[in-house]
């Protein structure tokens, strides 16, 4: 599968969500009698788009409204709310700074060091809703995190690090041991970040209930603007299906993959599905939401989300609530809104009933160049300008 | 011709077509000696190109202006000109509306219930000028619908929906029974819309007169941006084309097939005779015509049109009247004027003297990048910018 | 070579200047001690780069200033030049018209019908300064002009067409036969233009002294994008380069291609040649000259010339002299200045001693998206914004 | 390796940085535990980032910083440093001018002729600070002036023009014996620029300590724009290391590769070590250093580097410390800071313990445009212009 890049160097050709399309079958289905449920352990989860660990995403009442509609919100551990007792005067702060004074400040804000006790109390606040509570942390907090969180009521922990493998090597502080920390834990475990069939299936033996899929996805991501790294989520996440299905062929263990990172709009989302994910993970797309922490604004600092490891603020306003968001009306043309509807009526066109069918449907490599987009955008920008 | 998109996963590669050009050959004819119809049922079109059944491109008067230049005109028997007795009124609210007020306005608008009484209204006003009628609904009503515009004297029926597949499961409501459908009318009946070879072969065998082909054909249109469907024109054209081909080798009957959408200027509407399609159906080009309904704006709501599905509004302006975008003199050179003047000029440089020679051209794949295209703009907007 | 863009059809992928770049071998050169010379008939030209047959670029001074310079212009025998005594008003008028009234005026203009004593006057002009005369007309005006100009002194005549092939079909005129044509003049005949190998071959049968080579070069240039016709420069040139040597080979004849268009920097003329090309044609560059009779405009109309073919009038700007442009020093970094300059370095930098050399240099296919020039010219935009 | 351009002639395809991106393998290193260093002669340098020979990037204060940073960075002898006694007056000249005024400016005052009493003043001036000394001159002046720079004390000399070869033909005058001129030279030289497997290994068999690689690396760097020439630095690295390792396994020499011009980010940087660089050589990214003598300018003249042939000044700005450059902390999240971090993290991430370990990590051709950036880049220009 490899190409020459130079005389004695081969590449493989990885791919993009803009650069594939999919393709409908010979049936179609009524988008309302699809089933797009996914399992994390053995708990059934309906709607199969989780929100980011980031703290323009998901806090308390972010992961309530969430888990009420059916979703999984993952709740940071190493953010602004187990930084800060009162976190919303902290978030006013990031969204009323001027954007000189924004990065600064949100380098500044990650300094102060994590409470303990606020892991435990933002468990139980989410907890008692009767929602499931999904919190993460990086590798190096993994193990006292994680203790911490299960006996505080967690369902779900995630184990998150911008390039996770069973092998780190360190004389300077001691890695996590993946296997024995599943086994240490007795609820879920997932971990990421990960793209290669290898590495996936080096991990999957660890024991987690879930990996994520996905490192410096798009070709302008930081991770792969600063580093170099990064693999296109359409071979990523096909790479890491075929995984997970070996796998679960030689051990009779299906462990789901979440594609994480890289989506722009539902139809990435539904491509996702098409290349093999179990789940999408989605900030954007979250951060505009009404009742999302960020105000209306994005950044990233205490989390190793590759997206914006460097604490830069971006705006990326307020499209509607989570509801509308999720589950409609759209009332955007962008595919940022409605993103479950998009789904099951994409499943309907594609004649895919659930998510394994979706798995199989025919995928066509399609040009990128966005002609016709910016033809209707100009349109729509002259429309609007009126 | 698969093509390795994952460790385990193939993917085929289409084409758009910003990505092919014709190749002229060693004959030329004069263009005034091409002949480019086409024939729906046993009746003969000269002109190959349709209006695309759209609010703010067909009306009963644009039908008939169109019918009296030798064109069709597709009425669309789901939008304003049956729900409202005064489709007038509502067309120029939609044109006065502001941009913030339109997209609910037009969402708003198409709540309103059809009246079967239009439909017959309709269709005997078109009918009385003298010119072939032609109207089209979803499968879920095209029974009713279709015994309706039967009887009011339809000579062309179109059943159309972003994806037509022979089979549709369905438990909430009654599913359209294409070949039954096609039998039971007396008229001809087109069946859109469709991408692939297996379903255009499957639709094929159900009786229609035609077939529309395209879904999602544009990178950013929003069937592939919503729901991450679509395969490009060059492509689902080529294809559709052989299924064609095949059919009338085994059966004798040659059913054309209709290229609907993706097409921007007349380039790419000669682009689309050259891959297969008989004729092509149109909807932007023909917005932008001063006997359009849509004063210069142009919109999807009721119609499974899969440009604009969601009601946005976007201005096209107005270009000419209809008889220079189809017949000319040109006064802008971006290829959206004189599309009729277009094909026979091209059909005559590349010396196909009939559409069925036109399908068999060279054509070659050819960069994309619009580097010259740039410039030469710049160039016009300094130029304009005097 | 044939890629598949449908199920049952190929195309074979062609390329353009954006998508190569030029080798240096082991051998490098003095750049003063490169030959760039070419034979047209039994004449050497030392500047293989002509200027196009276009009312903007050349006029009887223009035509002058060139010939002293060692290069070849030619003299639309079609435009304002044969159609006015006076065409300096004309001229006048086009560059001084608002770009509302342009188009019209410029169509306007060419409505006045061509004065045949115009032709030999100004065939005599230029021949009295004693540099050669290139003059050209369309096929169907050939044999009337072309004796005309033979008899007036014109040193090579060119028949232009967009599209030139041996056989064209019409009942409505006669059409030329390019054989008898060539052997009925006295003085070598140019014909254009084509893109294939086997138009090519056909054409240098019938006895002319050059080739003009390009049709609808660019992405975007009106014939692609009005007709869908088209071949990138780049396969166009090594296709009719390798006629030439199968045709020399057989018959012993070296006939000369010259490529015609879709060329925007010194880098691409340089790419023409290591393509195959033995001489070049060129518009734009040379409408920015100061003794261009374009004034700063650019136009197309009674040429056949494929880059404009509709009157807009695109304002070029005024560069520098004519010397400038061919010779240095180079002002502007954009490879739009010292164009000779610009391939007698190429030339040394890849060993190529002669043009016949050039033609086999190495060539890579390089990526044509263009990053690094987007942050170069940005870099550029805001230090001139200072 | 070839694909076919035209009907008889092949290009091979070669890959720049923008089309390629880095694979995490099983294993990760803690980024502080890996061991950047590269050796030139028998030295050993930590920093493998040079800083190149253009007036507005080095002068003896910036080589003097980075030297006592761990770094290189190269002065030009063909400068503004060795034409004036008092550079600064000269350079504060450039950044004072209006843009119109820069270019003219900036070609006039490098006609004042070189004094070679400067040489050796410069070199001593940096010697003095106890760093390494590092100058270039281009081949005609390299006998002469690396005479003086060894005599002055230099530690390195570099012959730098825009293609190299073995074999320069001239009789207007003598061309330099790079043999010869290594075998006289007692201290390290360094060759370049070259971009093919044959050149390299020809220029590795005269006696270098070290080659430059790169022509017209990027797609619209002015080599390649004026002259056509260039080759993606992506396959010349590649090609060249792969010289390299063939010469080294012949010979048991092995002579480093600096991959000089085309990286924009830490990520290319990144890159090119991952295609075989032991060292890369940067100008924009150290021109926007506090340290640099350019104030926050950039231009080429005086100096045989590809990217400025012609005296265009340009605004780069000024973003940090040469110290925050290399080590950061990085302020802006684009890869232009903390450089040497960028690095680190990505050996760490890629479990690349050393340089020869990072010339073999997993590289993927994976799409180059650019949406999510856009779209990214878009929301900050929004939070930006709040």
């Amino acid at each position: 599968m490899g190409m020459y890049i130079g005389k004695d160097r081969t590449a493989r050709r990885s791919y993009g969500f803009d650069e594939i399309a999919l393709v409908p079958g010979t049936v179609t289905i009524n988008p309302n009698e699809v089933d797009t449920s996914f399992n994390i352990g053995n708990k059934k989860y309906n709607v199969p788009i989780l929100a980011a660990a980031m703290d323009g995403v998901v806090d308390v009442d972010f992961a309530i409204a969430m888990g009420k509609l059916g979703g999984l919100a993952v709740l940071n551990l190493e953010g602004v709310q187990t930084r800060y007792d009162n976190p919303e005067e902290v978030l006013d702060k990031i969204a009323h700074a001027t954007p000189e004074e924004a990065t600064e400040l949100v380098q500044g804000l990650y300094t102060k060091p994590i409470q303990e006790k606020l892991i435990s109390k933002r468990i139980a606040q989410i907890k008692k809703a009767g929602v499931p509570t999904v919190v993460s942390a990086i590798p190096q907090r993994a193990e006292k995190f994680g203790a911490i969180a299960q006996e505080a009521g967690a369902d779900i922990f995630i184990v998150q690090s911008t390039v996770a493998t069973v092998k780190h090597i360190s004389t300077e502080y001691k890695t996590l041991d993946f296997k024995k920390f599943c086994k240490s834990m007795k609820i879920p475990v997932i971990i990421g970040n990960c793209v290669t069939y290898e590495v996936a299936l080096e991990l999957f033996k660890t024991g987690p209930s879930g990996l994520l899929i996905g490192i410096g996805p798009g070709a302008a991501c930081t991770t792969r603007g600063v580093l170099g790294i990064g693999v296109p989520q359409v071979t990523a996440t096909s790479d890491c299906a075929t995984a997970r299905d070996h796998f679960y062929k030689k051990t009779g263990k299906y462990i789901p993959i979440i594609t994480d990172g890289g989506m722009n709009t539902g139809g990435d989302i539904c491509k996702a599905f098409a290349c093999g994910a179990d789940a999408v993970m989605v900030g954007s797309a979250f951060a505009k939401a009404k009742e999302a922490p960020g105000r209306g604004f994005h950044w990233g600092m205490a989390t190793p989300h590759a997206n914006l490891p460097r604490g830069t603020r971006i705006r990326v306003g307020t499209a509607g609530t989570l509801d509308e968001i999720l589950f409609g009306p759209a009332r955007l043309d962008d595919g940022s809104q409605n993103l479950m509807g998009a789904l099951q009526t994409s499943m309907g066109s594609l004649g895919a009933k659930n998510i394994k069918e979706m798995h199989k449907v025919d995928i066509v490599i399609a040009p990128s160049i966005k002609t016709e987009g910016k033809i209707f955008q100009q349109a729509q920008r002259v429309g609007m300008g009126k």
